[in-house]
Order: C-alpha cells, then structure tokens, then sequence
C-alpha cells in the first residue's frame, strides 16, 4: 500500500467515525426570560437545577409549566435553562391537536409568526404570542469535526436512521460550535416515527 | 424516434405516474369483533356508518370508545369496520407515554405480544391483551398497478416526501388487492415528523 492509500484509508475510516453521531430527542420545553420566570414563580425565585443536557452549559429545571390554548391544556412542560432573551415554547406538530392551535416550523432560537399560548406558573401567568413553534431538525456539530467533514455552518445533510422504522432525515441544518459535542436534535414526532430512543446512532449522509 | 426509444419513454412515464401516490394518515383507532361490539354497546347495537374510508368496503362508525391504561386514559378512540375476526387496537408509538404501555411495532392484522389494555363502551368494557400494536407502515398497491412497477406481495420499498421536513421512509411493505387504491399509510407520528396531511402525494422510491 502507498502512502496515498494508506492517508486514503485513514481519512475513510475517520469520516466513518465522524458520520456516525448521536441522536438528541427533545420532548416539549420552554425557553424563559429570567422576567417571565418572575411573573410565573415570584419576584427573586431562582429556578432548581434538575438535570445537565448533554450541550455542555444547558440543564433541565425541576420546575414545569403547564401550557393553556383554545382547546386543551399540557402540563408538567420543562423549563430549559439558562434563561434567554425570548421565551419560547418548543412542541410537538402533535400538540397542536391537544391545544388548537396552529404551529409554525422553524429555527429555533428565531422569532416568527406564533399562537397565542398562555403559560402558567404556580403564581403567575403569562400569555406569549411570539415563541412558540415547532423547532426543525438540525446537527449541532463540533468546528473541527465539521472542517474535517467538509461542511460550513448551516449547510444540510441527510441523516439515516437504522432498524425495522428506519427512515432517512432529509434537509438536516448543521449548526457549528467550537465545543459543541456532535449531536442531532430530533422531536419525538421525529424519533418516534423512526423508532429510535435518546442516546440511539444514525449516520450522516453526505 | 425509433419504437424502442418510443415504448421506453411511455413506460418511464406510466412509472413516474404510478410512483406518486397518495398518503392515507391513520389516527389510533379500534377494530372490534361482532362479540366486543354487543359487550361494549349492548346485545343488539348496530354501530353507525360515518364515513368512508378510501379502500372500497371498509369506514369509520361514528361511535368511539375509551381506551384505559396503567398510567391514563385516551378518549374518543374511532372505530373502524367492518368487524373483524380480532379486536385490534392501533395506536402511535407516542400514546405509550399516556397510557403507560410499551407498545409493539408490527403488521396490521398480526397477533403478537400485547400490553393489556381495558377498552370502554358505553355499557360496558373488555380488556384485551393480544391485540394493541403500533402497525408498520405499508402501501396498499393495487395489483395491475404492482405489475407495471414489477412489486410483489410483501417487496419493500423506500418512500420520499417533499417539503421542509421531507423525509425517505425506508422498508415500506408493499401488500397486494385487486381492488385497493395505491395508498401508503402511515401514522400520525410518521405524518408529523415528516409535516405532510392526509392525501399529500409521496414518491415510492424503486
């Protein structure tokens, strides 16, 4: 074998290792100004760290919301911390049965066209108009993994799931950050219709 | 244009038009015996014919039932007739959460490994434990049609969507009838991950 064979091999097997990744799934959550958490659980309340998410910097609360539209209510919804500028409210295409409202798919993180949805809080309430969606799925993949792959921040790839409900995830954004651990973000509509559970492989198609 | 360049553009063509079919979302639903109806809705009861489904010979009653698990309970559960030999409850891998079941994924019409679930009428209730899945998703080919395409009973195939959220559904079991209307159907988990609606047309990948 020559040394071109021999780099050839190494840089095959190293975007074998890189393609294949880690499944997120994110069940609903919202995302809250620290003035939001204020209305809905009291003026100085500090919000319980429950859990680290696998983004280094991200957690779950203890605490939950229960989300109120036209139709119905969902409780025990997740507070994901820390607080942003924005709340914002991440559910399921399938929620929108449950509540009566109509959702937009978009980017998380990027305000858009929204329902009016009223949270609540065990002291207080609040009705945001502006937050909620229905986030698209995306990668958030490590700088250097992803220079070494050949892609740039929010190029799309496909992403292959594996088993007897194997699907392949078309228009997937790659989203870049220097010490992000490489990740695709999934909803549960997503993972369940694939069959695939938190932590389960896929592999990405360039 | 010779007759070989002639034929081969009519049967490219015939192919692509066979190959985009229409999209059946199946909500949960229930198939109950003749002896289930009579324990659930009383010796005698006739269901009521609602609507028609688009396979020739097979609606939705308008009645529905409630179904009752270890964790809660999912209302106004549809009914589907005719009867059939095996009560059969199909539902979406996400109603495991609700109901506190595991669930499942399988054919329609196959008996296999169940949660037991309590099903309830208006008079009274079962509790079936042979018959609650979540089905595999499959298209519905008529037989003529499966000819041209050179699909038998049981082939799979991949299956695409279009859009934002398009996804490639892969082992996608072909099952033949001489009378069926082309139709995938898929499950609102799998219609939500992948954002199309009842009807929207899918292309078979062969």
């Amino acid at each position: 074998m020559d040394q071109e064979a021999i780099d050839n091999a190494i840089k095959n097997a190293l975007i074998e290792k890189l393609t294949l990744i880690r499944a997120g799934i994110s069940n609903r959550h919202v995302h809250l100004t620290e003035s939001d958490v204020s209305t809905l659980f009291g003026k100085g309340y500090v919000l319980k760290h429950w859990k680290d998410l696998s983004q280094a910097g991200y957690y779950a609360y203890e605490e939950t919301v229960t989300l109120v539209g036209p139709k119905d209510v969902i409780r025990n919804v997740r507070i994901l911390g820390p607080c942003r500028n924005n709340t914002q409210v991440e559910l399921q295409l399938s929620d929108q049965y449950t509540l009566g409202v109509k959702l937009q798919l978009r980017d998380s993180g990027v305000l858009g066209t929204s329902p009016c949805l009223t949270i609540v809080g065990p002291v207080g309430a609040i009705t945001n108009c502006t937050g909620t969606m229905a986030a698209l799925r995306h990668i958030h993949m490590n700088t250097a993994e992803a220079n070494i792959l050949g892609l740039k921040d929010w190029d799309t790839v496909s992403v292959e799931t594996m088993g007897e409900r194997a699907v392949i995830f078309k228009n997937v954004k790659i989203r870049l950050g220097k010490d992000f651990i490489t990740e695709i973000h999934l909803d549960l509509d997503e993972a369940n219709a694939a069959n695939i559970k938190n932590g389960d492989k896929v592999r990405i198609i360039l």
